[in-house]
């Protein structure tokens, strides 16, 4: 009652700038927490405020082992802390529990979404992890672009990065369609792929052609992001089953492509043309190119094998060999295999491989360390990228 | 050990829909919950999974008072949760507080970034709310875009929200310059805002003229929001004293505007130019429309007063109304200020009212209930826009 009227007595200027003040004052309660706190040695210092919690714990994308947490240790003033070893330059994602409740670092505004879950990120530093660093070079233009599908009946959502210069010039770009995995949808790649940032580095130093990416929403029951499509009543349950054999794929080839030629200034032959995704999206790769040979001079198949298992229903292995021959006589430029030693997925690109040998059928194959991790489709993207148009 | 020697024997495609499945059982230990539950009543049922918690607690938007948290309470297999009262129609933010440390509803994507604060969101059905819904009408495009800022003396980001058919048609557009407060940035009128739904609504129901729509990042110290700029040890701190006074509002003008209107099918005449901003970015827009008179046509002042305060360094009562005399003389089609009783900038509202009414300037005053809030600001957004332009 006191403060009202202490505020009602100041003038709409002060009183503003003393609101700004306290609102400050209650996120900030106590010293000022710094998270996450990189250090000169390149090991990270997590920090959390929690005087009432019995646990805490860190997750983050650097601990092997799907889930692994460790222990946060009770400091001074309710602060909870611990620092990492030290930390290969790269982008990396965390996750605080208290006492069993996963929550977010409020320190530290750099949240990203994957799937459902967010968590937070922390770049440490370096040569390697420049190309995923936000840099002052020019920026291309990240658009949130609606479509008609006519194949899958609803408006669907895209984003397209257009390259710097797209807007002052009248030149025509190649296009690099860019795919997500399961559990995703088409914002992973602009966020936790940190596309825009990696082609607008790559570009500015030369590395990468500019060109136009899209990345699409690879679901095919849905029209968007979670909460960013109109509801429908239709749920991932109802639709998986129904949509996911070869709806995706046909909308692409039948819906995205035809809207990007005629919306954007395009090079549209296949030699300008290129299509890579991880995971789901390098099996919706391996489907979209195999049915549409000459279409794409580049393929990109990230974290995904061969899908040669006799349960999935209309598999033909007599089928896909006619298709992948069909695809070496149309001629592919660069038909790019990526995978991490320790995914899930190894053998099965392995498989993959050993099936384009026995075809005589020209691919690359990218080992890395690692798995079925957001690490290696950033690194792959900044590898890849550099190698399409050239 | 045993784990992967199974999965090894799998085929890829096998291997592939049995992750899915793992990762989904992880984030679904028990059973499934939901969260938030709008019940037929328009209540609304809160869960989380807590079962080491101590104590569990809701805080969201439709409570009264700042920081209002509402206990919530331990069930079965770990399971907290609370129901709210009936709720009016709206579009509510929250979180979830374990053991006083803040946490986000694990079973809802709905998320929102006010500044460095991320919450929940959820909508209540019904008439009211409609506006703010995203629905299976055209949508406009949004797009993250870098311009230059001489004025700045950097490359900034900005949205630039295009209506429904600009793509197709060779049409110019009214434009709405639309500006945050304190604490925001550019994503902020995107996200709390709702501003393309909002649009794409009206824009539907043919309430609201199409238009584009720029929504600028306020602050001068700043390329773009948290973790979206290049770093360049220039902090809120070290920029806020230098770069407040004037920085942003000649960008504006200088910077911003010029890029639209070389960039965009535009009309570029005042009574094809608005601009509104709540909290500061209402004063922002007094700044401006006060040092241009005959610029806007259409200007709004939400959640902001007269800023009257002598401790303003350079604040002139006699330099401000001689500016509003001009502005008058150049004519203005509609001055729309806006304020909720409760805000605490109420008062300064009703002295820019009195002071314009001494100099007999016309506005229009909307006096909404509740306070400093995103859920007027919405509102605010979808009576004004249909205004514009007409």
């Amino acid at each position: 009652m006191m403060k009202k009227q202490i505020l009602l007595r100041l003038s709409a200027f002060a009183a503003f700038f003393l609101f700004i003040f306290q609102v400050n004052a209650q996120f900030q309660r106590g010293p000022r927490i710094v998270s996450p706190d990189v250090n000169e040695n390149c090991s990270v210092t997590f920090r959390l405020m929690a005087p009432e919690a019995g646990k805490v714990t860190v997750s983050g994308s650097w601990m092997s082992g799907w889930g692994t947490q460790v222990d946060m240790v009770p400091g001074d003033s309710g602060v909870w802390s611990v620092t990492t070893a030290v930390l290969d330059p790269d982008f990396y994602t965390y996750s605080f529990y208290v006492n069993g409740v996963k929550t977010l670092d409020p320190a530290n505004p750099q949240v990203v979404r994957d799937g459902s879950r967010f968590d937070n990120a922390v770049i440490v530093p370096g040569e390697a992890s420049k190309v995923y660093t936000v840099q002052d070079v020019p920026h291309g233009i990240l658009s949130k672009v609606w479509y008609p599908s006519p194949t899958l009946d609803k408006n669907r959502r895209m984003y397209v990065y257009t390259p710097p210069g797209y807007e002052e010039g009248k030149a025509k770009y190649p296009v690099f369609y860019l795919l997500h995995g399961a559990g995703g949808d088409e914002d992973a790649w602009t966020t936790l792929g940190r596309t825009p940032w990696i082609m607008d580095n790559l570009i500015a130093a030369g590395k990468a052609k500019p060109m136009i990416v899209v990345m699409t929403n690879g679901n095919a029951w849905a029209a968007a992001a979670p909460g960013e499509e109109p509801a429908t009543g239709e749920t991932e349950t109802t639709g998986f089953s129904q949509r996911t054999r070869g709806g995706f794929e046909n909308s692409l080839v039948n819906d995205v492509i035809p809207y990007i030629e005629d919306h954007y200034r395009v090079l549209s032959n296949p030699e300008n043309r290129a299509i890579a995704g991880l995971s789901m999206g390098g099996m919706h790769t391996q489907n979209i190119t195999n049915a549409n040979p000459g279409m794409f001079d580049y393929i990109g198949v990230m974290s995904m094998g061969l899908m040669n298992d006799p349960r999935r229903g209309n598999y033909s292995e007599e089928e896909h060999k006619k298709q992948i021959l069909v695809l070496k006589e149309n001629g592919v430029k660069l038909y790019w295999i990526g995978c991490g030693k320790e995914d899930f997925l190894y053998e099965g690109a392995i498989n993959l491989c050993k099936f384009y040998d026995a075809l005589d059928f020209d691919y690359e194959f990218r080992e890395s360390s690692g798995g079925h991790t957001w690490a290696n489709w950033r690194l792959y993207l900044s590898e890849l990228a550099p190698r399409l148009f050239q």
